[in-house]
């Protein structure tokens, strides 16, 4: 039950591939046009990041994979502004994203917000295009994301973060098809099931307990939000917040002892043979057991996820060692579009942060070298150079090859050395290049 | 003498592909717990655009020429954060971009806005590295810039920016080697040396002619921004300003007669053989001719960009049609580190915005189609949700081919359909992507 920004990972710095920044924080001076110098601060804003060209490689590697990923499964791209109106965000329900906007006012007096997540962007284009859009829409992003903690232990304060979301299917096997796409990424960049697992519950399981115990339904969103929080406190922290929602010790009893539950046959004895919940969960392990990915499932009934408009399945990716704060996170938001004055229209996505899985792959030794620093003291400078550059090719222009119209080209991944007519060094690179 | 917000092409909607949006003007409503209904604002905020897939496609096409030339180039990416300390802007000479800053308090009471252009990041990220570089640094990006003018002629905020820019090369070949990237990407897109051409001049002829006449140094970067807005406004407008930096009228007479030289052989008789401006733009023509592009190329002793730190080479693209406003713009910035408090560092670069090029790019009827909206109604339905999604290829599963264990695969792009196992499907048709 990790709160939605800890899952979505804004808070550990990555794999140090952005250490140049250390000798950054010496502070240089400036001349003002009154005379006094002024520190420039070359380091970035607080709680965020510079990209050098070794970090961009990384950034780029990670990318390349999720945007492959997402079209194979045939998903298309799409992005909107950073910046929306806070408008967008303000939700009642007590959630952490809400309450650490990174908003502000615009000199045109609008009330305004880095975003903190893309759904509500998201939902915002898709209710724009409204009845013009065939379903099912299956669109992703990597949107860079935003927050600001007045806290700020040195976590960060932006992120990028990959989401992938499906409208327009009421049906689990649209939560099949994004869980497809996770497993498939973890294994493109060498996670086994081994490494990561995926949790999954829904919110129908909490919904049906609190619903035959009279709850109301206008609880539950933030009845979720409070759920969600015992991740990180402890039950008697927000008994008084859970009472203040009208729940009886009583219902909260039984509320636990329905968090505690991790396997489908304790569930049905909770909930009857007759529960949807059930139903669908048993459907999704059967989905995934099709799929060929039932070994990353795992039922866990305390997973709810810290988003307040989630109302069926939810879904968090961990690492078996326990070490690291969820790596991705998403659910069935079947509601979203009803409480923006819209028609409800079924929809299911994810969100899965740049951070946590730098970390992960990190630790399993996954990343490839992005620095292309080797120091090799007996090649010469152009070639250390272009190592550093992690150039694909070396073309050598010596006074014998200018006498005969050639150029030696050195495919520097296989080592490979060969004379090119200058003429058709371009061709013979991209060929090469086509090829690899 | 465009202003470098017009040259760098904020203000004119792009191609009609966010036209969803006319539907997205319908207000909705939503409930608060207060039980009144307020409007929900479906377009993204004010001056900014929303990228639904087919514009994200046309975007993705674009960057990705920008992409490719860059690399070709030996150009590394880089990024750094859309949200920067304001004081990277703060600027004395009077330029547009410090005007409209789109900044504001954060929550920690510190100064910010949102970068309005890439190259003081770039300038602050070099600095930090310091000694650790290894020169030439060839570095590219594509950033979100952002501005905020009062009054919004219905003007975009915000617009991406092609950036290339080459650090510790004194000599004129960094000028040519970005022209020549700049050239090679009209020409990749279908833009000829006819629709295109890109206007050079160098601020030392400026700067030869104001010190001779006893102008002081200081006063410089301020005279070539009054010089730049000379493109929008009457000589007569700004006459007072250039008095109070001490511009005498027989300067301003001088520095206007400078202006209106369009060849370098007058440009030799104003400022005597021996100038090293008229010796440096010799030079870069004659790079031009070897390079093969000198035919893009018009001396312009009117452009002088309107940056501030500009100090030697400035060049812009632009229609020959006279249609449009810059399509791109540059220059030399040896001074710019010097004036953050660091070591003088060689530096030259340009910037290209997304819009201008866009719009040329549809008057020249040179855009891919990225609609796929053709209807065709003999095609069953999914045939069309492929063509829709811009699918490559369509697979086709029947009775007939579920019994027989293969599936019909129809590469859409060449309109052949073939009989594929169904366990290889997969590799074939990564096989025919890596080909096409």
């Amino acid at each position: 039950m990790l709160s939605r920004q800890s899952t979505r990972s804004f808070s550990v710095s990555m794999s140090g591939t952005s250490q140049g920044r250390a000798s950054a924080a010496v502070a240089q001076s400036k001349e003002k046009s009154t005379g006094k110098k002024e520190k420039l601060d070359l380091k970035p804003p607080k709680g965020t990041r510079d990209f050098y060209p070794e970090d961009m490689r990384m950034r780029n590697w990670l990318f390349g994979h999720w945007k492959d990923v997402a079209r194979l499964h045939g998903f298309e791209e799409y992005d909107a502004p950073v910046l929306e109106s806070e408008e967008l965000y303000i939700r009642k329900a007590g959630e952490e994203v809400t309450q650490q906007l990174y908003n502000f006012e615009d000199k045109g007096e609008r009330r305004v917000s880095l975003r903190p997540e893309m759904t509500p962007s998201l939902a915002r284009m898709v209710m724009a295009r409204g009845k013009s859009l065939t379903l099912p829409v299956k669109w992703f992003s990597i949107p860079q994301c935003w927050r600001y903690e007045r806290m700020t232990r040195g976590r960060r304060r932006e992120h990028y973060q990959w989401n992938m979301d499906i409208w327009g299917v009421p049906g689990i096997e649209a939560e099949a098809e994004l869980l497809s796409a996770i497993v498939t990424f973890f294994k493109r960049v060498g996670i086994t099931s081994q490494d990561v697992g995926i949790k999954v519950n829904s919110r129908a399981v909490l919904s049906e307990v609190l619903t035959a115990m009279g709850v109301p339904a206008d609880k539950f969103a933030a009845t979720c939000v409070l759920v969600d929080k015992l991740e990180k406190v402890k039950l008697d922290d927000i008994r008084g917040e859970m009472q203040e929602l009208g729940l009886t010790d009583e219902i909260i009893t039984k509320l636990v002892a329905t968090l505690s539950i991790k396997d489908l046959d304790a569930l049905e004895q909770t909930l009857g043979n007759g529960s949807k919940a059930l139903a669908q969960l048993k459907q999704l392990m059967e989905y995934a057991e099709a799929y060929g990915f039932r070994d990353w499932l795992i039922f866990d009934a305390s997973v709810v996820r810290g988003l307040a408009y989630y109302t069926g399945v939810v879904f968090e990716g961990f690492d078996r060692k326990g070490e690291l704060r969820a790596i991705c996170g998403g659910g069935r938001y079947d509601e979203l579009l009803a409480t923006f004055g819209g028609e409800p229209l079924p929809a299911v996505g994810f969100g899965f942060g740049d951070a946590v899985i730098a970390e992960l792959l990190k630790d399993r030794n996954l990343l490839p070298n992005f620095d292309n620093n080797k120091e090799d003291k007996k090649m010469k400078w152009a070639f250390k150079h272009a190592e550093r550059l992690g150039a694909s090719h070396l073309v050598i222009i010596g006074e014998d090859e200018i006498a005969k119209g050639i150029v030696q080209v050195k495919n520097l991944a296989k080592g490979e050395q060969v004379e090119v007519e200058v003429s058709k060094v371009s061709d013979f690179i991209a060929e090469q290049l086509a090829s690899s």
